[in-house]
Protein backbone atom coordinates (compact mmCIF):
# COMPACT_ATOMS: atom_id res chain seq x y z
CA UNK A 1 0.00 0.00 0.00
CA UNK A 2 1.81 3.61 -0.48
CA UNK A 3 1.37 6.27 1.86
CA UNK A 4 -1.17 8.47 0.35
CA UNK A 5 1.00 11.90 -1.41
CA UNK A 6 0.86 14.57 0.31
CA UNK A 7 -1.30 17.76 -0.81
CA UNK A 8 -2.00 21.47 0.12
CA UNK A 9 -5.60 22.99 -0.45
CA UNK A 10 -4.63 26.85 -0.77
CA UNK A 11 -4.53 29.97 -2.23
CA UNK A 12 -1.33 31.60 -3.83
CA UNK A 13 -1.50 34.62 -2.21
CA UNK A 14 -2.73 33.49 1.21
CA UNK A 15 -0.08 34.03 3.81
CA UNK A 16 -1.19 31.12 5.76
CA UNK A 17 -0.89 28.78 2.88
CA UNK A 18 2.64 30.22 1.71
CA UNK A 19 4.07 29.73 5.30
CA UNK A 20 3.00 26.07 5.32
CA UNK A 21 4.74 25.82 1.51
CA UNK A 22 7.51 27.22 3.01
CA UNK A 23 8.34 24.87 5.69
CA UNK A 24 7.29 21.79 3.35
CA UNK A 25 9.54 23.20 0.78
CA UNK A 26 12.48 23.65 3.51
CA UNK A 27 11.69 20.07 5.00
CA UNK A 28 11.72 18.85 1.91
CA UNK A 29 8.56 17.17 1.82
CA UNK A 30 6.93 17.02 -1.78
CA UNK A 31 3.27 18.24 -2.35
CA UNK A 32 0.96 19.04 -4.71
CA UNK A 33 -0.51 22.10 -4.72
CA UNK A 34 -4.51 22.27 -5.23
CA UNK A 35 -6.02 25.72 -5.93
CA UNK A 36 -8.99 25.88 -3.17
CA UNK A 37 -11.73 28.55 -4.48
CA UNK A 38 -13.95 28.16 -1.60
CA UNK A 39 -16.30 31.07 -2.48
CA UNK A 40 -17.11 29.44 -5.66
CA UNK A 41 -20.51 27.16 -5.48
CA UNK A 42 -19.25 23.78 -5.55
CA UNK A 43 -16.59 24.40 -3.40
CA UNK A 44 -15.89 21.39 -1.33
CA UNK A 45 -13.96 23.17 1.48
CA UNK A 46 -16.45 22.27 4.42
CA UNK A 47 -15.37 18.46 4.18
CA UNK A 48 -12.13 19.14 4.24
CA UNK A 49 -12.24 21.62 6.72
CA UNK A 50 -15.04 22.61 9.36
CA UNK A 51 -13.72 26.07 9.68
CA UNK A 52 -13.58 26.60 5.61
CA UNK A 53 -10.40 28.31 5.32
CA UNK A 54 -7.38 27.16 3.09
CA UNK A 55 -4.42 26.21 4.14
CA UNK A 56 -5.58 22.78 4.02
CA UNK A 57 -2.92 20.09 4.27
CA UNK A 58 -3.39 15.85 3.19
CA UNK A 59 -0.54 14.68 4.54
CA UNK A 60 -0.21 10.85 6.23
CA UNK A 61 -3.10 10.15 4.95
CA UNK A 62 -5.20 13.08 6.95
CA UNK A 63 -6.99 16.15 6.67
CA UNK A 64 -4.92 18.98 8.76
CA UNK A 65 -6.02 22.90 9.08
CA UNK A 66 -4.32 25.53 10.92
CA UNK A 67 -1.38 26.77 9.50
CA UNK A 68 1.22 27.25 12.55
CA UNK A 69 -0.47 23.98 14.68
CA UNK A 70 0.70 22.13 10.92
CA UNK A 71 3.93 23.88 10.93
CA UNK A 72 4.94 22.96 14.32
CA UNK A 73 4.04 19.74 13.24
CA UNK A 74 6.14 19.47 10.27
CA UNK A 75 8.88 20.76 12.24
CA UNK A 76 8.49 17.76 15.53
CA UNK A 77 7.62 14.97 12.88
CA UNK A 78 10.73 16.31 9.91
CA UNK A 79 13.29 17.31 12.18
CA UNK A 80 15.86 18.69 9.40
CA UNK A 81 16.49 21.05 9.01
CA UNK A 82 14.84 21.84 12.82
CA UNK A 83 13.10 25.58 12.97
CA UNK A 84 12.57 25.73 16.36
CA UNK A 85 15.47 26.66 19.02
CA UNK A 86 16.06 24.51 21.90
CA UNK A 87 15.76 26.17 24.64
CA UNK A 88 11.91 27.02 25.82
CA UNK A 89 12.73 30.86 25.88
CA UNK A 90 13.88 31.07 22.23
CA UNK A 91 10.62 28.68 21.22
CA UNK A 92 8.58 31.64 23.04
CA UNK A 93 10.10 34.15 20.80
CA UNK A 94 9.47 32.24 17.77
CA UNK A 95 6.20 31.84 18.76
CA UNK A 96 5.47 34.90 19.41
CA UNK A 97 6.75 36.52 16.29
CA UNK A 98 4.34 34.06 14.36
CA UNK A 99 1.96 35.09 16.45
CA UNK A 100 2.56 38.88 15.73
CA UNK A 101 2.13 38.06 11.97
CA UNK A 102 -0.73 35.95 12.19
CA UNK A 103 -2.81 38.21 14.47
CA UNK A 104 -1.83 41.77 14.19
CA UNK A 105 0.02 41.97 11.22
CA UNK A 106 -2.51 40.22 9.36
CA UNK A 107 -5.13 42.82 10.97
CA UNK A 108 -3.19 45.81 10.38
CA UNK A 109 -1.72 44.77 7.28
CA UNK A 110 -1.98 41.84 4.93
CA UNK A 111 -5.70 41.59 5.06
CA UNK A 112 -6.79 44.47 4.66
CA UNK A 113 -4.32 45.48 1.97
CA UNK A 114 -4.91 42.11 -0.02
CA UNK A 115 -8.68 42.20 0.74
CA UNK A 116 -9.21 45.45 -1.47
CA UNK A 117 -6.05 44.92 -4.30
CA UNK A 118 -6.39 41.27 -4.60
CA UNK A 119 -9.71 39.17 -3.18
CA UNK A 120 -12.21 41.63 -4.52
CA UNK A 121 -10.84 41.18 -7.94
CA UNK A 122 -10.41 37.76 -8.09
CA UNK A 123 -13.77 36.84 -5.69
CA UNK A 124 -15.80 39.41 -7.63
CA UNK A 125 -17.07 40.98 -4.44
CA UNK A 126 -16.79 44.99 -5.31
CA UNK A 127 -14.22 47.68 -5.88
CA UNK A 128 -11.03 48.72 -3.84
CA UNK A 129 -11.66 50.73 -0.65
CA UNK A 130 -8.97 52.80 -0.56
CA UNK A 131 -8.85 53.85 2.88
CA UNK A 132 -8.25 50.30 3.74
CA UNK A 133 -5.11 50.56 1.37
CA UNK A 134 -3.69 53.58 3.04
CA UNK A 135 -4.13 52.50 6.60
CA UNK A 136 -2.65 48.93 5.62
CA UNK A 137 0.36 50.98 3.94
CA UNK A 138 0.31 53.27 6.93
CA UNK A 139 0.73 50.53 9.40
CA UNK A 140 3.37 48.32 7.64
CA UNK A 141 6.09 51.26 7.94
CA UNK A 142 6.17 50.80 11.85
CA UNK A 143 6.09 47.44 11.76
CA UNK A 144 9.24 47.58 9.17
CA UNK A 145 11.00 49.53 11.73
CA UNK A 146 9.85 47.31 14.58
CA UNK A 147 11.33 44.09 12.42
CA UNK A 148 14.25 45.82 11.62
CA UNK A 149 14.90 47.01 15.05
CA UNK A 150 14.89 43.31 15.57
CA UNK A 151 17.13 42.50 13.21
CA UNK A 152 19.75 44.95 14.16
CA UNK A 153 20.78 42.69 16.92
CA UNK A 154 20.15 39.82 15.35
CA UNK A 155 20.95 37.23 12.61
CA UNK A 156 17.24 36.06 12.37
CA UNK A 157 13.87 37.79 13.11
CA UNK A 158 14.02 35.41 16.65
CA UNK A 159 17.28 34.96 17.00
CA UNK A 160 20.49 33.54 15.60
CA UNK A 161 18.93 30.55 13.80
CA UNK A 162 16.75 30.51 11.15
CA UNK A 163 12.58 29.85 12.47
CA UNK A 164 9.38 29.81 12.06
CA UNK A 165 8.91 33.07 12.61
CA UNK A 166 11.14 33.79 9.62
CA UNK A 167 8.89 31.79 7.41
CA UNK A 168 5.62 33.50 8.72
CA UNK A 169 6.79 36.36 8.50
CA UNK A 170 8.21 36.05 4.65
CA UNK A 171 4.80 34.07 3.71
CA UNK A 172 3.17 37.71 4.98
CA UNK A 173 5.64 39.93 3.18
CA UNK A 174 6.02 37.70 0.09
CA UNK A 175 2.53 38.20 -0.57
CA UNK A 176 2.66 42.40 -0.46
CA UNK A 177 5.58 42.24 -2.59
CA UNK A 178 3.64 40.16 -5.33
CA UNK A 179 1.28 44.00 -5.09
CA UNK A 180 4.78 45.75 -5.24
CA UNK A 181 3.55 46.91 -1.34
CA UNK A 182 6.45 46.11 0.69
CA UNK A 183 8.70 49.86 0.19
CA UNK A 184 12.26 47.93 0.78
CA UNK A 185 14.45 50.99 0.80
CA UNK A 186 12.75 51.75 4.36
CA UNK A 187 15.90 49.22 5.62
CA UNK A 188 18.27 48.08 4.81
CA UNK A 189 18.91 45.28 7.38
CA UNK A 190 15.52 43.73 6.75
CA UNK A 191 16.00 43.73 2.82
CA UNK A 192 19.28 42.29 3.09
CA UNK A 193 17.47 39.51 5.19
CA UNK A 194 14.38 39.06 2.92
CA UNK A 195 17.13 38.42 -0.07
CA UNK A 196 18.42 35.78 2.06
CA UNK A 197 15.41 34.12 2.68
CA UNK A 198 14.21 34.24 -1.02
CA UNK A 199 17.08 32.97 -2.26
CA UNK A 200 16.53 29.48 -0.38
CA UNK A 201 15.05 26.86 -2.32
CA UNK A 202 12.15 26.74 -0.66
CA UNK A 203 10.75 29.97 -1.87
CA UNK A 204 11.29 28.88 -5.32
CA UNK A 205 7.80 27.56 -6.12
CA UNK A 206 6.39 30.73 -4.38
CA UNK A 207 8.62 33.25 -6.69
CA UNK A 208 6.94 30.97 -9.52
CA UNK A 209 3.43 32.41 -8.91
CA UNK A 210 1.31 33.66 -11.97
CA UNK A 211 -2.15 34.88 -10.70
CA UNK A 212 -4.36 35.64 -13.51
CA UNK A 213 -5.41 38.97 -14.00
CA UNK A 214 -2.90 40.26 -11.05
CA UNK A 215 0.93 40.15 -12.75
CA UNK A 216 3.03 40.10 -9.77
CA UNK A 217 5.55 43.45 -9.53
CA UNK A 218 8.88 43.29 -11.81
CA UNK A 219 11.12 42.31 -8.95
CA UNK A 220 9.02 40.16 -7.28
CA UNK A 221 11.03 37.06 -8.45
CA UNK A 222 14.37 38.77 -8.78
CA UNK A 223 16.60 37.56 -6.23
CA UNK A 224 18.87 40.41 -6.28
CA UNK A 225 16.19 43.23 -6.46
CA UNK B 1 17.89 39.24 45.62
CA UNK B 2 14.48 38.24 44.65
CA UNK B 3 12.84 37.05 41.92
CA UNK B 4 10.62 39.52 40.55
CA UNK B 5 6.59 38.36 40.84
CA UNK B 6 4.58 37.23 38.14
CA UNK B 7 2.58 39.70 37.13
CA UNK B 8 -0.09 39.81 34.44
CA UNK B 9 -1.24 43.08 32.52
CA UNK B 10 -4.77 41.95 31.76
CA UNK B 11 -8.34 42.67 31.47
CA UNK B 12 -11.13 40.35 33.44
CA UNK B 13 -12.93 39.77 30.10
CA UNK B 14 -10.70 39.31 27.29
CA UNK B 15 -10.38 35.71 26.72
CA UNK B 16 -6.55 35.71 25.79
CA UNK B 17 -6.20 37.24 29.33
CA UNK B 18 -8.08 34.28 30.64
CA UNK B 19 -6.36 31.57 29.01
CA UNK B 20 -3.15 32.84 31.14
CA UNK B 21 -4.62 32.95 34.15
CA UNK B 22 -6.18 30.12 33.96
CA UNK B 23 -2.80 27.88 33.13
CA UNK B 24 -0.99 29.75 35.45
CA UNK B 25 -3.39 28.99 38.09
CA UNK B 26 -3.37 25.09 36.73
CA UNK B 27 0.29 25.79 37.06
CA UNK B 28 0.29 27.07 40.47
CA UNK B 29 2.23 29.92 39.69
CA UNK B 30 1.07 32.55 42.15
CA UNK B 31 0.33 35.54 39.86
CA UNK B 32 -0.77 39.32 41.01
CA UNK B 33 -3.09 40.87 37.90
CA UNK B 34 -3.30 44.80 36.87
CA UNK B 35 -6.04 45.88 35.24
CA UNK B 36 -4.25 47.35 31.77
CA UNK B 37 -6.67 50.12 30.64
CA UNK B 38 -4.69 50.80 27.23
CA UNK B 39 -7.28 53.15 25.67
CA UNK B 40 -6.59 55.78 28.85
CA UNK B 41 -4.69 58.54 28.05
CA UNK B 42 -1.39 57.51 30.00
CA UNK B 43 -1.20 53.87 29.71
CA UNK B 44 1.84 52.54 29.55
CA UNK B 45 1.11 49.54 27.70
CA UNK B 46 3.09 50.49 24.73
CA UNK B 47 6.35 50.22 27.06
CA UNK B 48 5.63 46.60 28.01
CA UNK B 49 4.01 45.41 24.53
CA UNK B 50 4.99 47.17 20.95
CA UNK B 51 2.02 45.21 19.77
CA UNK B 52 -0.23 47.29 22.45
CA UNK B 53 -2.06 44.68 23.76
CA UNK B 54 -3.22 42.29 27.05
CA UNK B 55 -2.11 40.22 27.91
CA UNK B 56 1.64 41.02 29.11
CA UNK B 57 2.80 38.82 31.48
CA UNK B 58 5.93 40.11 33.70
CA UNK B 59 7.56 36.79 34.65
CA UNK B 60 11.36 35.75 35.68
CA UNK B 61 12.25 39.68 35.25
CA UNK B 62 10.55 39.50 31.45
CA UNK B 63 7.72 40.85 29.80
CA UNK B 64 6.23 38.21 27.65
CA UNK B 65 3.16 39.06 25.22
CA UNK B 66 1.30 36.62 23.20
CA UNK B 67 -1.33 34.27 24.98
CA UNK B 68 -0.50 31.24 22.94
CA UNK B 69 3.16 31.85 23.03
CA UNK B 70 2.70 32.43 26.84
CA UNK B 71 0.88 28.75 27.71
CA UNK B 72 3.29 26.81 25.60
CA UNK B 73 6.15 28.50 27.18
CA UNK B 74 4.89 27.88 30.72
CA UNK B 75 3.62 24.63 29.97
CA UNK B 76 7.59 23.90 28.80
CA UNK B 77 8.49 25.14 32.26
CA UNK B 78 6.35 24.57 34.59
CA UNK B 79 5.46 20.30 33.51
CA UNK B 80 3.14 19.14 36.25
CA UNK B 81 0.68 18.92 35.35
CA UNK B 82 1.56 18.35 31.45
CA UNK B 83 -0.79 20.52 29.52
CA UNK B 84 0.16 19.31 26.36
CA UNK B 85 0.08 15.65 25.28
CA UNK B 86 3.16 13.26 23.99
CA UNK B 87 2.80 12.71 20.91
CA UNK B 88 3.12 14.90 17.97
CA UNK B 89 -0.11 14.23 16.68
CA UNK B 90 -2.21 15.07 19.32
CA UNK B 91 -0.05 18.04 20.24
CA UNK B 92 -1.56 19.09 16.73
CA UNK B 93 -4.86 18.66 17.63
CA UNK B 94 -4.22 21.00 20.63
CA UNK B 95 -2.87 23.87 18.61
CA UNK B 96 -5.64 23.05 16.04
CA UNK B 97 -8.35 23.80 18.87
CA UNK B 98 -6.16 26.59 20.33
CA UNK B 99 -5.84 28.37 17.33
CA UNK B 100 -9.64 27.85 16.22
CA UNK B 101 -10.89 29.45 18.83
CA UNK B 102 -8.70 32.65 19.46
CA UNK B 103 -9.06 33.52 15.45
CA UNK B 104 -12.00 31.91 13.94
CA UNK B 105 -14.20 31.56 17.51
CA UNK B 106 -13.15 34.87 18.47
CA UNK B 107 -13.67 36.55 15.29
CA UNK B 108 -17.00 35.11 14.24
CA UNK B 109 -18.89 34.84 18.61
CA UNK B 110 -16.24 36.64 21.07
CA UNK B 111 -14.84 39.48 19.78
CA UNK B 112 -18.70 41.00 18.03
CA UNK B 113 -20.60 40.32 21.00
CA UNK B 114 -18.18 41.68 23.56
CA UNK B 115 -17.07 44.20 21.43
CA UNK B 116 -20.58 45.61 21.39
CA UNK B 117 -21.84 44.79 24.77
CA UNK B 118 -18.67 45.16 26.93
CA UNK B 119 -15.56 47.20 25.14
CA UNK B 120 -17.90 50.08 23.75
CA UNK B 121 -19.41 50.10 27.41
CA UNK B 122 -16.07 50.32 29.44
CA UNK B 123 -13.93 52.50 26.36
CA UNK B 124 -17.27 54.58 26.25
CA UNK B 125 -16.64 54.63 22.43
CA UNK B 126 -20.50 54.14 21.34
CA UNK B 127 -24.00 52.17 21.63
CA UNK B 128 -24.27 48.52 20.49
CA UNK B 129 -24.76 47.23 17.05
CA UNK B 130 -27.91 44.68 17.46
CA UNK B 131 -26.94 43.07 14.26
CA UNK B 132 -23.22 42.50 15.03
CA UNK B 133 -24.87 40.88 18.67
CA UNK B 134 -27.22 39.04 16.80
CA UNK B 135 -24.52 37.48 13.87
CA UNK B 136 -21.97 36.41 16.88
CA UNK B 137 -24.75 34.21 19.03
CA UNK B 138 -26.26 33.03 15.38
CA UNK B 139 -22.68 31.87 15.33
CA UNK B 140 -22.53 30.05 18.45
CA UNK B 141 -24.84 28.17 17.76
CA UNK B 142 -22.83 25.72 14.89
CA UNK B 143 -19.92 26.68 17.06
CA UNK B 144 -21.23 24.77 20.00
CA UNK B 145 -22.61 21.49 17.73
CA UNK B 146 -19.05 21.41 16.54
CA UNK B 147 -17.53 21.51 20.06
CA UNK B 148 -20.19 19.12 21.49
CA UNK B 149 -19.50 16.66 18.57
CA UNK B 150 -15.82 16.71 19.27
CA UNK B 151 -17.08 15.93 23.17
CA UNK B 152 -18.92 12.58 22.11
CA UNK B 153 -16.21 10.84 21.16
CA UNK B 154 -13.79 12.60 23.29
CA UNK B 155 -13.28 13.27 27.19
CA UNK B 156 -12.05 16.50 26.51
CA UNK B 157 -11.77 19.19 23.64
CA UNK B 158 -8.25 17.66 22.23
CA UNK B 159 -8.52 14.13 23.22
CA UNK B 160 -8.71 12.45 26.76
CA UNK B 161 -6.58 14.17 28.39
CA UNK B 162 -6.48 17.85 29.83
CA UNK B 163 -4.59 20.29 27.63
CA UNK B 164 -4.07 24.14 26.77
CA UNK B 165 -7.28 23.78 24.00
CA UNK B 166 -9.62 23.10 26.95
CA UNK B 167 -8.43 26.20 29.09
CA UNK B 168 -8.34 28.19 25.56
CA UNK B 169 -11.89 27.16 24.83
CA UNK B 170 -13.45 27.65 28.62
CA UNK B 171 -11.08 31.59 28.41
CA UNK B 172 -13.51 32.66 25.19
CA UNK B 173 -16.73 30.63 26.69
CA UNK B 174 -16.54 31.87 29.89
CA UNK B 175 -15.98 35.26 28.66
CA UNK B 176 -19.62 35.08 26.85
CA UNK B 177 -21.04 33.29 30.03
CA UNK B 178 -20.36 36.01 32.05
CA UNK B 179 -22.52 38.36 29.74
CA UNK B 180 -25.52 35.14 29.46
CA UNK B 181 -24.88 34.56 25.70
CA UNK B 182 -23.77 31.13 26.06
CA UNK B 183 -26.94 28.69 26.22
CA UNK B 184 -26.01 25.56 27.83
CA UNK B 185 -29.44 23.93 27.40
CA UNK B 186 -28.12 23.50 23.34
CA UNK B 187 -25.45 20.31 24.40
CA UNK B 188 -25.34 18.39 27.19
CA UNK B 189 -22.10 17.26 26.89
CA UNK B 190 -20.51 20.58 26.45
CA UNK B 191 -22.17 21.59 29.57
CA UNK B 192 -21.20 18.97 31.72
CA UNK B 193 -17.50 19.22 29.99
CA UNK B 194 -17.67 22.85 31.27
CA UNK B 195 -19.14 22.21 34.30
CA UNK B 196 -16.30 19.89 35.19
CA UNK B 197 -13.31 22.62 34.29
CA UNK B 198 -15.51 25.02 36.13
CA UNK B 199 -15.03 23.36 39.48
CA UNK B 200 -11.31 23.17 38.85
CA UNK B 201 -9.13 25.34 41.29
CA UNK B 202 -7.55 27.07 38.74
CA UNK B 203 -11.04 28.91 37.97
CA UNK B 204 -11.92 30.32 40.99
CA UNK B 205 -10.58 33.61 40.31
CA UNK B 206 -11.42 33.87 36.82
CA UNK B 207 -15.37 32.78 38.38
CA UNK B 208 -14.94 36.10 41.24
CA UNK B 209 -14.20 38.95 38.60
CA UNK B 210 -16.62 41.55 38.60
CA UNK B 211 -16.84 44.10 35.81
CA UNK B 212 -17.99 47.87 37.67
CA UNK B 213 -21.47 48.63 35.34
CA UNK B 214 -21.70 45.21 34.24
CA UNK B 215 -22.73 42.09 36.25
CA UNK B 216 -21.73 38.87 35.93
CA UNK B 217 -25.09 36.59 34.69
CA UNK B 218 -26.71 34.95 37.89
CA UNK B 219 -25.21 31.74 36.94
CA UNK B 220 -22.12 32.94 35.77
CA UNK B 221 -20.15 31.69 38.95
CA UNK B 222 -22.53 28.92 40.32
CA UNK B 223 -20.69 25.58 39.78
CA UNK B 224 -23.78 23.37 39.29
CA UNK B 225 -25.58 25.68 36.66
N1 LIG C 1 -5.62 30.77 11.42
C1 LIG C 1 -5.74 30.27 10.06
C2 LIG C 1 -6.10 31.39 9.13
C3 LIG C 1 -6.43 30.93 7.73
C4 LIG C 1 -7.15 32.00 6.92
O1 LIG C 1 -7.56 33.05 7.44
N2 LIG C 1 -7.28 31.73 5.61
C5 LIG C 1 -8.00 32.62 4.73
C6 LIG C 1 -7.23 32.82 3.43
S1 LIG C 1 -5.77 33.80 3.69
C7 LIG C 1 -9.33 31.98 4.39
O2 LIG C 1 -9.39 30.81 4.01
N3 LIG C 1 -10.44 32.72 4.54
C8 LIG C 1 -11.75 32.26 4.21
C9 LIG C 1 -12.73 32.38 5.33
O3 LIG C 1 -12.31 32.74 6.46
O4 LIG C 1 -13.90 32.12 5.07
C10 LIG C 1 -4.41 29.61 9.68
O5 LIG C 1 -3.38 30.00 10.24
O6 LIG C 1 -4.42 28.67 8.86
N1 LIG D 1 -3.01 37.23 19.76
C1 LIG D 1 -3.13 37.98 20.99
C2 LIG D 1 -4.47 38.69 21.03
C3 LIG D 1 -4.60 39.65 22.19
C4 LIG D 1 -5.76 40.63 22.01
O1 LIG D 1 -6.36 40.70 20.95
N2 LIG D 1 -6.04 41.37 23.08
C5 LIG D 1 -7.08 42.39 23.04
C6 LIG D 1 -7.96 42.33 24.29
S1 LIG D 1 -8.98 40.86 24.26
C7 LIG D 1 -6.41 43.75 23.03
O2 LIG D 1 -5.53 44.01 23.83
N3 LIG D 1 -6.80 44.61 22.09
C8 LIG D 1 -6.28 45.96 22.00
C9 LIG D 1 -5.74 46.30 20.67
O3 LIG D 1 -5.64 45.40 19.80
O4 LIG D 1 -5.41 47.48 20.48
C10 LIG D 1 -2.97 37.03 22.17
O5 LIG D 1 -3.26 35.84 22.01
O6 LIG D 1 -2.48 37.46 23.23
Amino acid sequence: MNTPATRLYHLALSPYCRKVRLVLGEKKIEVELVEERFWEAGSEIARRNPAGRVPVLRHEGRLMAESQAIVEYLDETVPNPPLMPTTALERYEVRRLCAWFDDKFNAEVTRPVMTERVWKKVMKTGYPDSREIKSGLKAIKDHMDYLASLLEGRKWLAGNQLTLADFTAAAHLSCLDYISDVDWDRSGVLRDWYATIKSRPCFRAVLADQVPGIPPAPHYAVLDF
